[in-house]
């Protein structure tokens, strides 16, 4: 539940550790706001029914589709589309707000894989 | 619709002239992205069924609730949950984030009022 609270998103960071492992900071209706660290490779994935927003926050990472590639550095955001297969890639650690819908699993239709993280720790 | 492109808010902030008048710059599912500068006061207003996501991106705004207040710089997020009467005030311009679900009136339970605006432009 949302609570009205103010979140410092940069002390929140401090307390992820595990890159590509989202940690949860706050939810709006039945979504999930999240934080994450990148670096490095994803895997190729796809989510069937949601769109999946990325703020980032500090840094810059990669989203590669499977037709172009899109930089997108600090004050920079985009909104991958449901169905759409992505992969993000981090030549140095990047950090990014996540939105998406309750319930999403972060490797998609790739899970399980060595990336499957369905638990999501509040921090 | 969602289309997976970079957007820069620095320069989709360029285009907002009008103060309290939030802009679309994206969508994810059904709800909006959008981005508003704040100066002064808003009005007190609820929304009774939606939770509502403000990330400060430049400045610094006050929330006030009708018991408490609370002060966001850059950097840092509240999510005002939904049946809260709340009000935002920004001392001096201040650039926000707002997520919330398609629909949602910006003055909610005060609306119409001097600072409804029910169309969102894209920008």
């Amino acid at each position: 539940m949302a609570d009205g609270i103010r979140i410092n998103l940069k002390e929140k960071l401090a307390a992820v550790t595990e890159h590509w492992h989202p940690a949860l900071v706050d939810t709006i209706d039945d979504y999930d706001i999240k934080i994450v660290k990148l670096l490095g490779d994803f895997v190729w994935h796809k989510h069937a029914e949601e769109d999946e927003l990325f703020v980032v926050l500090n840094g810059t990472f990669r989203m590669d589709f499977r037709d172009r590639q899109v930089t997108l550095r600090a004050g920079e955001m985009i909104v991958v589309p449901r169905g759409t297969e992505h992969k993000p890639y981090a030549e140095r650690e990047c950090e990014v707000l996540l939105l998406e819908r309750q319930g999403v699993v972060n490797t998609g239709d790739a899970s399980p894989g060595a990336y499957t993280r369905r638990s999501v720790k509040k921090v």
